[in-house]
């Protein structure tokens, strides 16, 4: 095994050149980007396919899908409204390559904003910085209050948490104060977003967060 | 990136004989083992929880928790019953050599049955044999319907499909239809049983599954 290891760190490296790189180009063009991570099935495409709409008077947007398999993604954020790209990973996480030829397709100077999905992957996707300006981890209730203590990789390098699925917060086992206990031990005033992509609840606090950080980054 | 073939092949192929020296100790123990798979939050705890007292009657049951960080489940496996091990993968899933560990360390000639609980993830452990007898996913209803077309190197290599949550179908927008073709086209014939460990429902056709396979191997 003591051969992995070279090996793993020049990839790293060459990862984090490419990221470096991807991040001058998203300022040069004045463009906010987020890289959405989480479990699969914790509503990351639900979440970018309710965001666009309300974010699409302000701001011109961009997203760039990560997806082991299939368009589906792509074609939800393109019927939202999105200028959309498909990277068909193969793999289970996104590095900076793939946002390179994500950020090579599509027309940067029309645009504001670019959300990058990663592939529903809780650990993986923790180790590869993209370039992108933020880091956001949805959570999702019927997932489990536990999942801090169990992936902290992932929750110690996020810049906001979302936690999704609120709605199902009667139906199933989630004690909120052990989850924000987790939290708080790994990522110590991190932004906490409650929300449900089903009914809407929180959807207003995660738009202006969004809108926040893009006056943010452009100023 | 050329170079990380032949590491890669290297390792797999390490892994794969280790896979072959598990199970032939489990076929010499007149064990019968599993491997449990799913994303984060689906429910492979609380399955594998709810399960040991119903198996306890008849069965010696053995634990193999496969952790990225805490002994959080080995403790609720303990606490139903079953003698276990805590392996600390500290990566994206378990591989043989990790069983081999955790089979080291369990008293093989007072035991029945082996579960080895796999790190929640969608992707990596699907690669990796185990060397156990049969590969289970818990799918679970929140997650949504369309993780089939989503990950298919996990639903391809499984042999038998818990959905979990079933309580849930009420409150989540989850075509049953729409999942099972996605399965049904990457796994023809794969056996799936509904349940929740919430409710209990169906908990028992899962018990009578396992209890047929553990007699068939050590038939």
């Amino acid at each position: 095994m003591s051969k992995r290891i070279p090996v793993v760190e020049k990839i790293t490296k060459a990862n984090d050149e490419v990221a470096a790189m991807n991040l001058n180009r998203l300022n040069d063009n004045g463009i906010f980007s987020m890289n959405i991570m989480a479990s699969p099935g914790a509503g990351k495409t639900s979440l970018i396919e309710m965001t666009l709409p309300m974010l699409a008077p302000k701001f011109r947007l961009g997203v760039i899908e990560g997806d082991l398999a299939t368009d589906l993604d792509a074609a939800r954020a393109a019927a939202a409204g999105a200028v959309s790209v498909q990277i068909t990973t193969g793999s289970c996480h996104m590095d900076a390559p793939m946002v390179k030829q994500g950020l090579d397709e599509l027309p940067l100077d029309e645009l504001d904003i670019i959300i990058v999905e990663n592939v529903g992957n809780l650990i993986c996707p923790a180790g590869w910085d993209l370039g992108t300006h933020r880091r956001v981890l949805i959570a999702s209730v019927p997932e489990g209050d536990d999942k801090p203590f169990k992936y902290p990789g992932m929750y110690r390098g996020v810049d906001v948490l979302v936690i999704n699925k609120i709605d199902l917060l009667p139906y199933v086992t989630f004690d909120l104060e052990r989850f924000t206990q987790g939290v708080e031990a790994l990522n110590e005033g991190v932004v906490t977003l409650p929300l449900s992509c089903t009914t809407g609840e929180g959807l207003d606090a995660w738009v202006d967060w969004v809108t926040e950080q893009t006056a943010e980054q452009r100023s």
